[in-house]
Parts: structure tokens; C-alpha cells; sequence
């Protein structure tokens, strides 16, 4: 497959009309061909109507037409080869393992939606069979399962090339719950997001799909996903990105006629709470860790761990000098825009502009272009608790703000004042510290949705159990999640069925059970 | 329990300083004692606070007692016995047997939450054990359960002075999932608000829970409501009621700094289907049951029958003219307030200024206050399809429209174009019409959150299978019901705990699960 600067219509490639982009190579500034002209309302229109027209036959897919799908998915992203590898090193900066590696998890994330679909709780199938005889009313036959929600637009995004964007953990759940999927690919990375909707065209064709299952648009500026978020005919939007961004999304889909869910990922700050007694215990282990997390991928992760919170003590300094060793030596690496290099320097900029806040260090410099230099800053913990907005607002990058605060109670009281967060992360030694352990994990509770403790919130696991979301403004909608396979309910709704004669009933609850889903059974 | 004209605030009673408004029998106009003085932005605050204070404790409480709170309070309702049916009575114009009915589903919704918290499934557990070989990197131990989302507000609905008001099914859910509740008691049943609120007030104390898990305000005038919407500790609103009022809350709701979901349920004229066969078999009989559920309760139900779609033939005819009978002979009924009255009015009148519209029939009027007069009127499927948000608006009362289609493909049109509803109902002949039935289906799946075979959609029964909810503007997020148990999801939210250490997990996810709730375990 190649790269040709075409946006993909279903199985049409359209070249658009609107303003030509190029993605740059962030390493060098180079512009990399080909161009990509934007597309218009018209475009988004079109593809619109072609998901509409696809949904009626898509989500009547059977549980193993759906799954073969998912997987086939999978397997034409691996058939792209270094081609696809290249092409996403070139276009974001980040390095061959840690795009390996983003790929494998991309298309685990797929095979483990197709096996979600074969699995069925999906349908939350539940049935209440007829009472005829109750007095004073018999009870009529009632059932439910649930119903995709309609064509899904999904927005790219620019820090997991793969995982999170054209093929990723959004367009996966959409595509497992039968909505059609309309992607505007993030601007930084066209070709890989091209590469990538060839494979799931492919895909589509193979399996035999009508052609709207799947379109990928493209566009500069926020013409073009407003223009997806306010078409009538989609009904959720999947987002990972900024506040700003996210907060548009949900304005838009709020004002429309028919007002439809967003699901947007946002910012988070991933507070890590030092217990004494895990400092007492392994302070420099501690710290170790936390500069690899912090560095990672020039701090370019949703749950990169911006915000560190210790009881000051001899056991925190000493965590503070190895953290503080760790980051100045760490060296710089390349972000991914040099928008986001520019909004990331302009973060620490204000942040050390706060007479409130120490820079403990940096980390080293470097002449090329677009390099995350690390922030390593600390502040009082009554700093933190007079303006927790603007010392806890995230800085998208390799900067994390470690605050000091004098006991115990004043750590809870900046936990209390913490915004929304992906996660909350706790580093203790079992059985010790259980009194602050115990009064700190009811706070977190309802400021994350996930509670780690003893790693660090990077790396997030693809699994059952995993929430990858948030109270506001982690998240939009704090009752969902992005990763794991929880993410498929986002896509899905609820439809009862009384009294329908079976042979109309759906399968998932004719009396035969003919796909074999788990059901709840009431008589 | 004494009707005072209080609000109470946790276990306080407090009278409000706002303009004093009265209930109004509307079976003849008089005034009510006493009066209720309206709450201000300051009592919403204070009970929003209480309510906050008590969400610590009352999410963690056991199964067993949140369970029996909830059956302490269904008897303390029934213990206010025929004190509550004769307020009842005397501010809806409701007659006693539906009063009573609707106390036994009151009490028996209550039952049910009970039974669905100590059941367990509501919290969603899920176990991903550890893998700690898994290469190239270990899988940490990663654990899923649901919490309550925090403090509800509940917005008491007219229509249903029990079922869906100050015990109804957002505040049995929103106690059962967890969250404090704080109701806005409806101003056209102020005396059964208050007696209702006293009984779950009771409850509260009989199970030695903190105050602030219920709070009751009033107010006329959309300033309370506005303001318990806006309360940054409110973190999610139900609501039953008008679009224009369901609109409002949710723009508030979208304009806050920090956006809470509204569950709210607005709207629906709940087609009919004929299908041919059926007609065939059983015109007459069909007409009888649909004059009945039309008039019932004056038509003032969420789920009545504004619209009935045919296909033009003797045997319509036949369907018409029983249905026209029965409507003819329908006496007139007092409907719940004046204004109800007056919009239903205007409704008609609206409806039957209309070119399209043939009126077939009116009900017999009275002079009495408040009457609803019975209303069938006519269009062609052509004019229906112009303009389907005009002839397809609800109207609120026991008005319905007969839809005359030329053919099936025109039905098929009608069905398309129709906004989204609670409920679509299909009169059928079991084995005939299968063609029609099979095209009907996939359409009105996408359009409604109930579908139903040869009954009639009011009466909605509260049990697992349930939904009564649907796709805007029926309600505001089809993802959810508003009747039977899946209305607890709204309320509760994903957290994801990762190594935590045993000693400190919530029970639904302990080794020893202490409380046996279902789980999903994955190694």
C-alpha cells in the first residue's frame, strides 16, 4: 500500500480542496511528502452518508463476521511492515522500539475486541419471562439487549501514532459494538494515518463489509471536526487530546439539535503520593522509577506523572536529590510538533514564572530542533492548595512539580483539592502507613479512575478491568473508559423487546440463544 | 407524620423565604393548606453540602444495610397510610385505585433496588490477576469495581406523584447506587412530597445514617431548580418531565465549569403500528385496547399513544371507527394541574388548526375544572412525512393522531422519519406480515428504547429488562433507562485499582470477596 495524500471515502480515495498540509519530520523540520489537501463539510457529508448506509448491515454482523473483521484489521497493519514503522518514525520523532511496541499493542487491542465480540456480555442480554399468572397484572415477556449507538466519529491522536489514533483503542470499541467509524486523522502524522486506514479498507473489503464501515478524513484547523461533530447522522465522538480541544468537542456536540455523547480524554496531572514508609524504605528506588516514567517518550503520555506529593522529611529529600540527579542528566529528546515543544516550553515557562514554584533542575539541553528539555519543580503544599488550577494544570511534556507538604493531614488536603485525573498513584509498603493509606484512597477514589500502587501510571494495560478515564476534566464522562474493554458500553444503548414473537426477536435473545451470549434470566 | 409546608434539610425541617405557593385540588380549584414558602440558592447550598458530608460514609455502606434502608423506606410510606392516598388524591385528581397502584410499584421498586444491591452485579467487578511471567513486560494485578458518581439531584415529576417522584425510580436508583439524594419536590403535589420525604426522613434514621443522604427543597419559579443543577457538589440530575424543562437543565448542566450527565426523560407520542394481518383479525378488538390506554389517567402518561400508523384499507376503517366510538363515549377526566390542562389545550388546538389535521372525534367535554375532552384526529402519511416534528410533537394529554398510509413503503417512510421515542408499539399477527415486521424493526430499534407486540405501551413494568428511555428528544441519553434495574448505571462510575494491596481494596474486589459478588476473573 502506499502513501498518495488522499483522504479515504469508504473505498474511494478522495483528494480534497481545502488548504495543503505536509506532516514535518520533528527531528529535522523537514516537510515530508506527499501533501495532504483538507477536505470540506461536503467530504464529511459524504462519508456521513455512507456509514449511515453501512450501519444497518454492519451491526447485524454476527459475532464471528464482526471478530474476523477486528482481526483481519490486525493482520493488514502487520502487513504494512517498516513501511508503516518508517513512516510513523519520520512523522512524530518517537523511536523504532516504542513504535514496535505501540504496534503490537494495536493490534492486541483488536484481536482482544474480537474476542469481546465472540464472548457477548456486550449485549447485556437480560430477559424477564411472562408471568401470565401474576395478579393483579399478568407480566408481559420482556427482553433487553443493547444496540450500537450509530456511526462514531473518532479524533486522532498525535501522541500514540497507532494505539490511539487511526486504528486505536476508539475506533476498536466502536467498530466491536457494529457502529460504522468516520476518523479525522490527526494532522501531524497523515501518512502513517493513511497507511493505517488502508489497512482497515482492506480489511472491510475482505470481509465483505459495505464500503461506509469505515472513511478517514482529513483537515488543518476545526473546520472539519466540527463539521463531523455537528452532522446529524453521527451520534458519539471519541477524543483524545487537550482541554481546549476536548471542551470544544463537547460544546459543539451539546448545542446541536440532537445532542450526542463525547467521549473525550483530556489532560491529567497523575498525581504520586510518597507514603513515609516506602520513602523510609526506598526513596532512590523511588525516584528511579519515577524519572524513567517522566522521561519517557519526552513525557508525551496522558498519565505521565506531573505531580509528586511527599511529607517533607529526610527520606524526601533524599528522594528529591536522586529525582533531581535523574533529571538533570536525562537528555533531551524529540517532541512530536513543534506545537506541542512550544506549548510544553511556554507550560514550564509559566509555571517557573510563579514565584511560588522551585525549579529543583532541567534536564540537559540540546540545539535540534523541537526538544523536550525535563522540568524537575517543586512547591509548598499550601502553594498547591491556594491555586490548585494553575499549579495543577497539566504541562503536556517531561515536567512534573514535586510539593512539599508539612504532615499527613495536609497531604489529604491536597489531595481533596486536586482536579479530576486519570490516575492516582501510591507508593507504600504494605501493611505500613495504613492510617494515611486508608484516609487517602476514599479521596482518590473520586478524583481518578485508576489507583496504582508501588508502579508508575505510564504504560497503561489493555485488559478487563482497566479504566483509562476520570472525573472531569481527566475525561468528559467520568462513567466511561478509553482503554480496555470496558470502552465498547461507550458505543452502545439499551433496547427492550416485549412480547415479540421469537422468530422477530434478535439473536442474542431468542429463546434459542443461537450466539450463545451470557444472559440474565428472570421467571 | 404531619404535612407542615416545610423543606427538610437533612433532619431539619426549614421553611422557606421565597414567594409561598399552595397546592391546588384540581377537581375543583381550591387551594390547599399549607402553604409551601420557596427554598433559595442558600437552602440548596446547605442541603448540597450535607449531602456531600454524608457521601463518604453512605457509599460504603454494606450491602445489607443499604438494602434494608431502602425496604425501611417502602414501610415507612406504607405507614403513612391513607393520609398519603387522600393528599394524593386531592392534589392530582388522581383516583384512589391508581393511587394505590402506584404506592405497591413505589414500594415494589424500592424492594426491587434492595434486592438488585445485595445481588451484587451493579458493581461491576472485574479481576485481571497478575502475570507476573508475561514477556516482555508483567502484568500487574489490575482490579475494576463501579462507585456512585456523588450527590444527585432528582427533579419530582408531576405525572407520577409516587413512582416518579420524591421515592420514585431516580431516587430508589440513585440510594441504591450509593449517592446522596437531594429532590426538588414538584409544586402541583407539595403535601405528598413532604409526607413521602418525611417517610424516607425516617428511614434515614432508623438506619443511623448521616442526615445529608436525603434532602427535600421546593420552590416555583425555575431559580431552585437552576441552582441545585449548578451546585458544583451535585455531580449528576434525573429528571421526568417536559422537553423545554429537560432542555433547560441539561444546558445548565453542559455550561458548568465542571459538566454532570442529566438523565432526563422528556417526550414521546409512542407510535402505533397496524399491520395489516392484525387489523385483518381484529380491528375492533385493537381499537378497544388503544381507546383504553389513550384515556387512562387523561392521557398524562410518558408512554401514552399520540400516534397510531395504518395503512389505508376497510380493515383501517374498521379501527377507526371503533377507535372513534370508544373515544366519543370517553367521559372526561380531571387533569393533574391547570396548567397541564391549559397546555393540552393549546396542544389540540394547535394540532387541529392544521390543513392536515381531521379532527375524527373529541370526547365528551364537561364544565368541570380541568377537564381533559378526549381528542382523535387525522392526517395522511404524506403531510406526516412533511412535517413530522409538527404533527409528530407530543401532546400531553389523551390526544393521538391516526397516520393513513397509501402502503407498507410509506409506513416504512413514517417510521423514518419519526424523532426518537420512549416506546414503538406493533400490532401483528404472529407468522404474517413477516416482511413488513422485519423491515419495521431494524427502524424503530434506532428509534426507540421499547418495542412491543400486540399490547400498549403505557404501563411500563419495573423489572431487569426494562427501558424506558430512548433516543433524543425522548430522553437525553438513549444510553440509559429511567424504570427497571439498569437504572442504577446511571449513576455509577468505573474505578480501576492496580496492586493495590489487599487489606486496602474495596470488598467487591477482595480475595476473600466478603460481600459474593458476581465477577469477572481473568488470569
Amino acid at each position: 500500500m502506499h502513501i498518495t495524500g488522499a483522504m479515504l471515502i469508504g473505498q474511494t480515495d478522495v483528494t480534497g480542496t481545502e488548504a495543503v498540509f505536509q506532516a514535518v519530520d520533528p527531528a529535522t523540520g523537514a516537510a515530508l511528502d506527499p501533501g495532504y489537501a483538507g477536505g470540506t463539510p461536503s467530504h464529511v457529508d459524504a462519508a456521513a452518508r455512507l456509514a449511515d448506509a453501512a450501519f444497518a448491515s454492519y451491526r447485524a454482523t454476527p459475532p464471528a463476521q464482526r471478530a474476523a473483521f477486528l482481526r483481519e484489521i490486525g493482520s493488514q497493519i502487520m502487513a504494512l511492515g517498516d513501511t508503516l514503522i518508517e513512516r510513523a518514525m519520520a512523522e512524530t520523532g518517537l523511536p523504532r522500539p516504542r513504535l514496535e511496541g505501540e504496534r503490537g499493542r494495536t493490534v492486541n487491542q483488536l484481536n482482544l475486541f474480537a474476542a469481546v465480540v465472540e464472548a457477548g456480555g456486550w449485549h447485556g442480554a437480560r430477559i424477564d419471562h411472562a408471568q401470565p399468572e401474576r395478579k393483579p397484572m399478568p407480566r408481559s415477556d420482556i427482553r433487553m439487549r443493547h444496540i450500537p449507538i450509530g456511526p462514531v466519529a473518532v479524533f486522532g491522536a498525535s501522541n500514540f501514532p497507532l494505539a490511539f489514533s487511526v486504528a486505536g483503542g476508539d475506533t476498536a470499541s466502536a467498530l466491536a459494538a457494529g457502529s460504522p467509524v468516520i476518523v479525522k486523522g490527526h494532522p501531524a502524522h497523515p501518512g502513517t494515518s493513511e497507511l493505517v486506514g488502508r489497512a482497515i479498507r482492506a480489511a472491510v473489503q475482505a470481509q465483505g463489509l459495505h464500503e461506509g464501515v469505515f472513511s478517514l478524513v482529513f483537515g488543518v484547523g476545526n473546520d472539519i471536526g466540527q463539521a463531523l461533530v455537528t452532522h446529524p447522522l453521527i451520534k458519539a465522538v471519541g477524543f483524545t487530546g487537550s482541554r481546549t480541544g476536548g471542551l470544544a468537542l463537547m460544546r459543539a456536540a451539546a448545542a446541536r439539535p440532537e445532542p450526542i455523547p463525547v467521549f473525550a480524554e483530556m489532560s491529567s496531572t497523575n498525581p504520586v503520593f510518597l507514603m513515609p514508609a516506602a520513602l523510609k524504605a526506598r526513596a532512590a528506588a523511588i525516584a528511579g522509577g519515577f524519572v524513567t516514567s517522566l522521561v519517557g517518550s519526552a513525557g508525551q503520555l496522558c498519565t505521565n506523572p506531573g505531580l509528586v506529593i511527599g511529607i517533607a522529611s529526610p527520606e524526601l529529600d533524599t528522594f528529591i536529590a536522586a529525582a533531581r540527579e535523574g533529571v538533570a542528566g536525562s537528555g533531551a529528546s524529540t517532541m512530536l510538533t513543534a506545537g506541542i515543544h512550544q506549548a510544553y516550553e511556554d507550560g514550564v515557562r509559566r509555571l517557573t514564572g510563579l514565584s511560588e514554584v522551585e525549579v529543583l533542575t532541567r534536564g540537559n539541553p540540546s540545539d535540534a530542533p523541537n526538544q523536550c528539555q525535563a522540568a524537575l519543580l517543586a512547591c509548598s503544599a499550601e502553594a498547591f492548595i491556594r491555586d490548585p488550577q494553575s499549579l495543577g494544570h497539566e504541562v503536556f511534556g517531561a515536567s512534573s512539580l514535586v510539593v512539599r507538604c508539612a504532615d499527613e493531614a495536609q497531604m489529604l488536603d491536597v489531595a481533596r483539592v486536586l482536579e479530576g485525573q486519570l490516575t492516582a498513584t501510591l507508593q507504600l509498603e504494605a501493611g505500613q502507613d495504613a492510617d494515611l493509606v486508608s484516609a487517602l484512597l476514599p479521596i482518590l477514589e473520586l478524583k481518578a479512575g485508576r489507583i496504582l500502587a508501588n508502579g508508575f501510571p505510564t504504560g497503561v494495560e489493555v485488559c478487563h478491568a482497566m479504566v483509562h478515564g476520570g472525573p472531569f476534566p481527566a475525561t468528559s464522562d467520568a462513567r466511561s473508559t478509553s482503554v480496555g474493554t470496558l470502552a465498547i458500553q461507550r458505543f452502545l444503548r439499551p433496547v427492550a423487546y416485549q412480547d415479540i414473537p421469537d422468530s422477530h426477536l434478535p439473536e442474542p435473545v431468542q429463546a434459542a440463544n443461537p450466539w450463545n451470549v451470557p444472559r440474565m434470566e428472570n421467571r
